[in-house]
């Protein structure tokens, strides 16, 4: 890499530094996306009852580590650049995700509820930083290229748009109904992630 | 980076998104073969036994942590472009490896017949899935690009097209004989670990 | 790559080697900043007290989180290059941090304050760390570019001499009072954040 | 990136695939090096005695923990290109490491010695994998580029011809006495730290 002037110099090491804050980023997406496996436990030897019974138990478990894994995998491929308090609830979604697996099979009806508001709070104040970020970065155009294609800008501004209040309803549903709360947010990943497949390429 | 023209802006990004998808695969891929590790547990303080007899008695995961890493490994190798329900599985295969460990050791013959069912099953489906993108990859050259050898592709489509049905096999010893299945899981990696090198480089 | 003649190789293999010190540097920060999110335990299964209360009593755990995790990432955003020694110590943040959090619940007044001690005492010892090789890296701008700004370069020698002080003040404190010391390392990671981001971009 | 012709394209394709296979194997280090300290335990609330005391007790696992730290960042130094069996031994230093720590401070003298077997032994192994690899690399300039310098070849080898020997040696007064032979692992790391520096850049 020759250099040739200052001014290109600064552009380059300027380029270089978003790409270590993307890698960066996508490295932390990476190991609180794998990490979410060890919230599935082992029973302790000697088990107390059937080892088949023990996994078929731990549904909740498989459903918390499979809803998680798709949101977080959704939010990264919506959004690549992702910083500073939003990089750290995606790698505290582990936390409500240990949570709510033990709790769903044998806990009571207060400590489901909670555990639901928890994970699905979660995701509503993810959401709202994920969407204050985005009219951040489309405000004039400030951190996107002045090649941004305008409709597709304004298409994920309006699908943005509704991620809070999608959210928002899991999460008030959890008041209601602690299943109804959790099936919106596995339609919610399920949907988000075939209409983005259309951009991810 | 000199924006020349929007055309050229745009092979650009879409080439820089792919590489960034491929660099969060390989960071899921790494992360989740290098958390095998934690499953070779160490014996609680005060000891029962000699520490020598406690990791002697430790062989079986020591075998399902080297078959595991192996299994992965080579999937990495060959097929780099993996994502979403494909990444799921492969952070996944740490659940079967951690619950196959120390059944082998203790549990009873229904435990350890149910573990390697999981461990395999988890494999077979994995293989599954592997050859239903490969096909989707190939088909009319979609995903690859124009040079991609025939000849090779032909090979690899072959060779991808018995993964499945080996696993499968695993699977269905499983029922038979528990070490039998689990020998044919090591004697696969192997033998994929050979013959894949001559295509890694 | 067409390779040209021998002294450009050259130079081009010590950059790609800097760059992959970077990127496994980077790596490791992804790594130790996820990791912290284990520190929040989740209690065992039957909980002893209601679910709501038992998160809500671990509220210290929560912020010990948040310190951390903001204290890392400042770490990276302002000092890309960092290896070594230092590596070890940003990974080490993870055990003080654990070391804290059940403390601060239910601790005897020395296990406190020997736990903020260990806390403050670990920010200390990286910061000198950062200051001994920013001046190194600075000192006749061996490590850095013949194009750094001299102002820039002042600026930022000027903060990193204060950040050694500030974390000592905060170690000291933890001797007089346990609440005051925790409070100036929040206040120092909120105000390096702040100002740093002129910089980061 | 323009496609000229189909020569060219397989060698960018070549490279490419070793910059990913770099990667991959560089992000295996930084997470092996860094789940390193989750092997440092926190006591269990409540304490039986003072966290200082405790902390203090612990010193054998900071011993290891700084050893195998210390001794997985020179191997990634001295020799990027590292893959299949290799990369396995290094994630798998997390688990003598963790057999080590405890059994320092409260195992039998048995107990002491086999852990300490283990723990250099892993290194003995690893130790004559890298031999076998420069080797490799480095017969007829395989691996390496036509411009790598003889003498700098000649100078590794020398000194990896007695990486496993030292490292056998360290192995063989474990026997004798396992302070001396943890020593002898904390001088190779120290030395080879020292050495290799001036190589690394």
């Amino acid at each position: 890499m020759a250099i040739e002037d200052q001014a290109e110099t600064e552009v380059e090491a300027a380029e270089s530094g978003t790409g270590r804050l993307e890698a960066f980023s996508d490295g932390v997406f990476a190991v609180a996306v794998t990490l979410l496996v060890l919230q599935l436990k082992v029973p302790d030897v000697p088990f107390k009852k059937s080892l088949a019974s023990f996994v078929v138990d731990q549904w909740p478990a498989f459903l918390a580590y499979f809803n998680s894994f798709l949101t977080i995998l959704i939010m990264w491929l919506n959004h690549h650049n992702i910083y500073g308090v939003l990089l750290m609830l995606i790698t505290f979604v582990n936390y409500p995700t240990a949570l709510l697996a033990p709790v769903l099979r044998s806990g009571t009806a207060d400590d489901k509820q909670f555990a639901t508001l928890v994970y699905t709070g979660t995701f509503v104040v993810t959401a709202v930083f994920y969407n204050v970020l985005w009219l951040y970065a489309t405000y004039n155009g400030r951190l996107l290229g002045k090649d941004a294609s305008k409709t597709l800008v304004a298409q994920i501004t309006r699908e943005y748009r509704f991620g809070p209040l999608f959210y928002l309803v899991a999460f008030l549903l959890a008041f209601v109904s602690v299943p109804a709360s959790l099936a919106v947010t596995v339609l919610l990943a399920v949907y988000f992630a075939l209409s983005g497949r259309n951009r991810a390429g």
